[in-house]
């Protein structure tokens, strides 16, 4: 979509299925909010907290190896490589690199698909580190509707750690699969006429069925986030968008508001709705690396953090045979490398990623619109220059 | 729609056509962006220019006499006799009266429906104030793709003055009124089934015939705001969100981003798509009534104001036979009072005002959500309050 209006073969028009399509992601992506209704997540009424810049030049010529290459990348490389629409690197608080391309700029927002998921794990550790929720109560106890589901037996901490067993698929080349009820039920357009499916991801998520016992293997599957969402949302008792604005977007400084997608009964995209800009992801990553402090401010309990940072299951996240994750675990929705600087993360479809290592006191961000929704095909291009890039930053410079 | 998530009977859903009923609309109009796609008018990076408070408790007890009525009103009574979300009186620069209520808290923003029309008019006030844009230019040469349509032979004045004479029926009992077609046309849902007509604001407009002499008498039609939305994007080579957001949202100190809706083509909606907040509106209102400066600065030229206030044909509108504006006028999309205060608005449905009163150095923003549409029934509490109000504050409080 270029020029205003765009030419017709620019055009990307709600509704239609494919605007998540390349190229028209490259669009899309920064623009979900006209094509979707979405929901404020208000960073409050006062300015932002600035960011002090220390720029660092050496940073494009760092080099790695891609995984399964012997070639080496440099670092500049990558960022086309993997259709960078914006990167952000903070080391020890202050910004050290800062690109926004493609469809980006500093007054706009990027989608963050499912790193989405991380902020919904994070709102549910902030509840359980206040003592309002417990990680180990069963689903149905607190969220009575969900009693005949699938989620019903599970416990919040299996469905925050992704351990349900639950019978849905994600093929998308069967049209029966379950993602696309899920999809129908989620959209707030019109339904297909005589439709009397559920309607919304509260309705949808009550259909859905067990396969067996929960807690033995991961299973990365987006509904557990609407679940999580609707668990912190009944606790909070306010929507997870709210609770995010209250209890962290108008504590960081953000720059801008910051929003999330919303179904048709304004219940809003737990699993991957939320879009924001670099800096402010940036500022939360921080806040998130200095467990729960920024700017001498303890805005979330520390405890919420680290116990993301003690990481999930193992052998249980093995089982899903993700092979450039190999080692690692899924924890509250985030991503643990469990590699020697201790890294961990929130990814998200398309080269969304939020990276956090602790021992290189770095935070990268990091927006895409990388042809494939997958991540394990931008991985090879980026896990390694973000390892390059740590090493670099431990080294002294 | 009360709590998270709301009970059924308390839901108000997309896509439903009737979200603007009352008592829906009570809840509707500080949610639009939930309901419909938006496109983001930024406020820019900084924190906002804060406005100095010198609350005037007295103003609550002024009385008038509503049109029509024997019987003495005080200020507060009126406040809920017109559902008032929230209010703001501004004299002389600093904030007397504030109260945002209903749907409105100061994080919220409220549907500012036809007062958008003014944002457009003023806009292209100034592109004419910087000769980029001349008011006496025939449609057709700035959009050749209007050229066959009733638009095309009006000149720019007549389509800012709405004295464009168009077949066009607003009548909303006739199913086959032009305003359903528009309605279709302009809505970013999936068309009914085997719709063939116009697809967005771009396409309708071009089907819009003439019925007449053009520039004889003041007909209300928002399409004459779509195209004159349509001709300042043309002209300023940016849809009007980006155009608002540069001249005027960046440069007033702004609290808050303001949005508006847009149709499936990404078009933006200029007969009535913006909301924003209360005191953003203050600070727009206060900009207006000083001839474009705004805290020392000069945002806009003075000429695009004045031009304005210099008013429209009295006899031209005296056509429309506006009882509650009897003596009055059309500008620029904005509505003169042609009163010994001088005073002039914007005005939008279900009670939407800012009203700038230069004799009384004040300026009035009113959100509503008054249970009918149109402004003839709520002008009868508001009219004379706000002169009551100007009485007040012209001789010294």
């Amino acid at each position: 979509m270029q020029g205003f209006p765009p030419p017709p073969d620019k055009l990307i028009m709600q509704p239609e299925s494919n605007y998540f399509s390349f190229p028209k992601l490259r669009w899309t992506v920064c623009h979900i909010r006209e094509l979707l209704p979405t929901k404020n997540i208000s960073k409050g009424l006062s300015g932002p907290t600035l960011f002090t810049y220390q720029l660092d030049k050496n940073i494009d010529s760092l080099t790695f190896k891609p995984i399964n290459s012997n070639k080496d990348m440099t670092w500049k490389e990558s960022l086309d490589a993997n259709y960078t629409d914006g990167i952000l690197i903070i080391h020890k608080g202050k910004i050290i690199y800062e690109k926004q391309s493609g469809c980006l700029n500093e007054f706009g927002k990027h989608a963050a698909m499912s790193m989405t998921k991380s902020v919904v794990g994070l709102l549910a550790e902030i509840l359980i580190a206040e003592e309002r929720l417990n990680e180990n109560e069963l689903v149905k106890n607190i969220i009575p509707e969900l009693s005949a589901s699938g989620f019903g037996n599970a416990t919040v901490r299996q469905v925050m750690d992704m351990t349900t067993n639950l019978t849905y698929s994600e093929d998308y080349s069967d049209p029966k699969a379950d993602i696309w009820t899920y999809s129908i039920a989620a959209s707030p357009l019109p339904k297909p006429k005589g439709y009397d499916g559920p309607v919304g991801y509260y309705e949808y998520l009550q259909t859905v069925k067990s396969s067996g016992k929960h807690g033995d293997a991961f299973g990365y599957r987006t509904i557990n986030t609407d679940v999580l969402g609707w668990i912190v949302a009944r606790v909070a008792k306010q929507s997870i968008a709210d609770l995010f604005s209250n209890k962290i977007w108008q504590k960081i400084g953000a720059e801008q508001d910051a929003y999330i997608t919303v179904d048709s009964k304004g219940v809003p995209f737990s699993g991957g709705g939320l879009s924001a800009g670099l800096r402010d992801l940036g500022r939360f990553g921080l806040m998130v690396l200095n467990k729960g402090n920024l700017n001498g401010n303890q805005i979330i309990p520390a405890a919420a953090v680290e116990n993301i940072m003690r990481g999930g299951d193992k052998a249980a996240f093995e089982k899903a045979g993700y092979s450039t994750l190999a080692g690692g675990s899924y924890k509250s929705m985030w991503w643990l490398f469990h590699n020697d600087s201790k890294a961990f993360a929130a990814r998200g479809v398309y080269g969304q990623t939020i990276y956090i290592d602790p021992e290189a006191e770095m935070v990268l961000v990091r927006f895409a619109s990388y042809p494939t929704a997958k991540n394990a095909k931008i991985d090879p291009t980026s896990l390694p220059a973000y390892e390059a890039l740590s090493q670099y930053l431990r080294s002294g410079r």
